[in-house]
């Protein structure tokens, strides 16, 4: 597997530590269904991370500096609860995210995979939020605004799959690929914002 | 407004019947921002509305006929827990899914429309499900699938954006206003999904 860094603190992809999701493996090829994600998206995800491969630390500066440090509402869950930046969380928190990319295009989506979104959802949620890294800071990231910042990633982060000359249509399908796999994920993430009591899951 | 048709069974939209969302209009500032939904957006997706405007009946008919009909952990929430199809039921929710579109495209994003939002949302959850149009049918549309399945509408509906024959950079960037739209309404739907008790909505 392509690694942003041989050693990532706090990353756990793979073993036990990630913890384990609910999720059957049925329910992912019914996700994928729903979302209509096909063997030929996971083939431009994998031509993605390619591209991706030596831009990821680019990618995550520019999501952290030119879009999320002007949303406040987004910026505080990265700070002190008295708005105080923590560049340790910050810093082992860009490598995981950088990871994440690749993780997203060259990872097989199979049991290791959910169990890891389960891991990133409970990072999310109150459940486990700055326990992985030891901060102070918000105690959950609100579900909406990890909804809604999505689309700014997904926006973002095309001009970037362009930087190899790839002809207009591969990027769009790479595009496409990549925005159908983050719909997934965020679908399988808000089952951590659920209850057992009401799982509509 | 421009509406589908004058009477719209179940179509309450800015009615006392539509219920109430507890979501304020800061919220609703903040939601956009999370999104990057801008003014330039709400001008696309006036545009938008009109290049639909005459297309609604064929855009939810090819996504029920070409798409629902082939995704059987879909299609079952719109039929009778024994399977079987329900007329009247397809017939007032394809209006409402028509109508939604034209909404979406161009009505303000204030009270009334974060009050719709609450209603459609309680109408996929078991809250409501079923109970507008006196149908037997699942409990609940699962929050997974109704996340999934935006990427589909949002993949299928960018040819529909190119009838007018407007040029490729105007379509391109209703398309991108629709996503973000579809996606804070995703973001406010999740509210009805969770509990009181633990909400980090």
């Amino acid at each position: 597997m392509t690694m942003v860094r041989e050693e990532i603190p706090g990353y756990s992809y793979g073993t036990s530590a990630a913890g384990h999701s609910s999720v059957t493996l049925r329910e992912l090829e019914e996700l994928k269904a729903s979302a209509g994600f096909t063997e030929e998206d996971e083939k431009y995800l994998r031509l993605a991370g390619q591209v991706f491969a030596d831009q990821t630390a680019a990618i995550v500066r520019y999501w952290r500096n030119e879009i999320i440090a002007h949303i406040p509402n987004v910026t505080r869950h990265s700070r002190s609860p008295e708005a105080e930046p923590i560049p340790n969380y910050l810093a082992a928190s860009n490598l995981r995210f950088e990871q994440w990319i690749l993780d997203t295009c060259l990872r097989p989506y199979d049991r290791d995979w959910l169990d890891y979104q389960q891991e990133i959802a409970l990072r999310h949620s109150s459940v486990e939020k700055n326990r992985t890294d030891g901060v102070r800071s918000t105690n959950y990231v609100p579900l909406r605004d990890a909804l809604a910042f999505t689309t700014l990633m997904n926006e973002t982060i095309k001009p970037y799959l362009r930087a190899k000359g790839d002809d207009e249509d591969t990027v769009e399908r790479m595009h496409q690929a990549w925005c159908k796999s983050v719909q997934m994920q965020l679908a399988l993430w808000v089952r951590a914002y659920l209850t057992p009591a009401r799982d509509e899951w």
